[in-house]
């Protein structure tokens, strides 16, 4: 880690869950339940801030959460920190899997934070965690709040969804102009105790090969290589945010899905997307608004 | 066409009005206007019918429309004909680009079909037309709608789509669980006299390359070889229309996105669209509900 801050990377995401092995599988609460920490004061959050400020860097930090001020309540959280070593806030997962080992309400729920975006020094910034990119709607919310980057740390394997990775935030960069960083751990990650899978088959001791492959996506629908698919990496890339508004204002995408004549034309469905479309922007004090 | 008929293939589309010259980049009101037709009763759509009875296909035929009945208003539209050989209805676009030389609103506005499927004997299906590609909430209304195939007739130019022409069509099968078919003509068509195109570029007779490139994507993610770039061309692909249930059954992005709670936990804008899914189906009649 501190070789990687040292190349002066701005902004920086891990994988989903960064700290513990992708345990969900197992449906074990214990002692998986004991890697929740509190978004705020736990000790990847505390540790991230260290890092953040020496290295005048925001970081998204993905934990597993424990709301230690509602009943203990886990969640899957993305910590937001900025550059200045402050907690800018978090978002929580908001599709939650029920598929294959992905056994992942066992454990959270759908998150209950919106689509919150947060301005750092670097650029407007949002994280859709994992199985959220498998919704264009939901790339929407973060995008329509103001978004300029989505980040999108996942934890996937390659039978389930590596033919789907190269599409689906490369889609949500073009249909939303702005970036997105879809972040995907490696390896096999092995569990003492075997455990099925409800597909049929034998009962087993690991959750499949995580492909890694991360990327990042541009509006214009350009995209740069992935990372590895077997070694962690390092993925720097220089965004020019300028682009978001450059794509927008060559495409105009929003003026043909949010102009009154159009929702009128349509299922009552569409029409309370766009009503009170603004940019919610979290102050930059520390203190989640 | 009676070639490629008689190869059996039981649901055709042609490009976007595929009986003209994408003539709106001139902003001539004549001699464009005069190709406008009756979507029921022009001679387009009685040359189709003719062709779906005689080799028991199902026709989309994009057109100019001339809603004759509503004061000669002009609509892009998509007339969809039974294998039977009537009119099972049509679909108007609901997505208008202004830009570059796209000024298409100088014609015709959004639709006023909403999302409609068409129940034809070889399976559900939509027609999303042209720009409307660009926008993922439209592929999802038809298919949330109960499209299992959604085609895309279009008339798109290298320099401004074709780095998002592999992506967008291909997410949206993924999204929706459903087949997509987006449709591209070839060639340059030149017109006599020069127009500018709002990019400050000098004034020309040709709107560009328009870059072929027609495929199928399926609910797994895959995909069939694009059409040629430069050639006019027929694509025969089998679609086993079993895997968009297998596929929704498999992942449930529906599931995720609909439940109640996730709902309850979202922005208000995301609340209403889910509230009353349910298949529109249009009956097999020849008349258009």
């Amino acid at each position: 880690m501190d070789h990687q801050a040292s190349l002066a990377c701005p902004k920086f995401s891990y994988d989903i869950l960064s700290a513990m092995p992708f345990a969900f599988c197992t449906r074990e609460r214990l002692p998986w339940t004991e890697f929740a920490e509190s978004a705020e004061n736990g000790v990847t959050t505390k540790f991230c801030q260290e890092l953040a400020k020496k290295y005048n860097m925001v970081i998204v930090s993905p934990i597993l959460e424990r709301d230690e001020l509602h009943g203990e309540t886990l969640w899957n959280t993305a910590v937001v920190i900025s550059n200045t070593g402050a907690v800018l806030g978090k978002s929580r997962k908001n599709h939650i899997p029920r598929v294959g080992d992905f056994n992942e309400s066992t454990y959270y729920m759908e998150g209950n934070t919106g689509h919150r975006v947060f301005q750092t020094a670097y650029g407007k910034i949002a994280v859709n965690i994992c199985y959220g990119r498998h919704h264009p709607l939901n790339w929407l919310m973060y995008s329509t709040n103001g978004a300029e980057i989505i980040f999108n740390p996942s934890a996937t394997v390659g039978e389930l969804s590596e033919s789907l990775w190269p599409i689906e935030a490369r889609n949500a960069a073009i249909a939303n102009h702005c970036f997105t960083c879809p972040i995907n751990r490696v390896g096999t990650e092995h569990f003492e105790n075997e455990f099925t899978s409800g597909d049929g088959k034998e009962a087993h001791n690991d959750f499949g090969y995580f492909y890694g492959s991360s990327y990042v996506a541009a509006p214009d629908g350009s995209r740069t290589p992935g990372l590895s698919r077997v070694c962690d990496g390092l993925l720097i890339a220089e965004m020019d945010l300028n682009l978001c508004r450059q794509t927008n204002d060559k495409w105009n995408f929003k003026v043909s899905t949010s102009s009154n004549k159009n929702m009128q034309n349509r299922p009552h469905k569409y029409q309370h997307f766009f009503t009170d479309n603004h940019v919610r922007v979290y102050s930059h004090i520390g203190v989640e608004v």
